[in-house]
């Protein structure tokens, strides 16, 4: 099983961001701090502020910090929206050509197993997986 | 959340034997039937025999069944077999540069998803999925 780099990146950022929820981050230093795409990071912190995770503000002392407290963002809900879903096998894309449409039992308990997984990431919040050390760029 | 296509290949094959437990499938009519690559099939039918999930007879009549009534069968176990340890996310590969490691608490929890996955398919059995219709190519 695995999740796309959107949201394994997506995370780390988050993690980065509830460490001190009070302060701008730019992309810019959370490439650098992570040590991942400045450009890929951006199209994500996007996709968090299109969905309200975080607000940006431009300008000197702008950038991007979480919309509300850590300990109200939940694990589960924020891997579903990166992972903007993401099909778990053929069928749960557009382009499906399994022959067994139709007579398939297995896609309804995927369905259940994928909610099982998220339910459990839901007991937790984006305040229990803050990064504890102060960062190292700062 | 992606299943790799040799989890979705192999439940599929997985599937149609056990609509016929007691019959030898070869992977070229499991290939022609489900519209997928034969030697792709062959391969996952090599994993699932080494696992003892399947048996395999040589020449005329031969083939492959079930080791073990479906009913005995739980799709957790499958698709854990047939995943083979894909990571999850980068920190699950041999291959890991995020530089959150020994500070990360996001691991675990994921860890813990994962198996609430699985635990959700336990409750099903190969026989719960089994194709319901008599084969088109028999």
């Amino acid at each position: 099983m695995r999740l796309t780099h959107f949201t394994d990146y997506g995370m780390r950022m988050l993690m980065r961001m509830a460490s001190a929820p009070d302060q701008p981050f730019s992309t810019a230093d959370l490439a650098a701090e992570l040590q991942l795409s400045r450009n890929h990071l951006a199209k994500i912190m996007q996709r968090l502020a299109q969905a309200g995770i975080v607000k940006t503000r431009r300008g000197g002392g702008g950038g991007a910090m979480l919309a509300r407290p850590p300990s109200e963002i939940r694990l589960g809900t924020l891997v579903e929206l990166l992972e903007d879903r993401q099909p778990i096998v053929e069928c749960f894309s557009d382009k499906n050509n399994c022959t067994l449409v139709g007579c398939c039992s297995l896609r309804n308990r995927l369905q259940r197993a994928e909610a099982a997984f998220l339910k459990e990431l839901d007991d937790s919040t984006l305040a229990d997986i803050a990064l504890p050390s102060p960062p190292q760029f700062n």
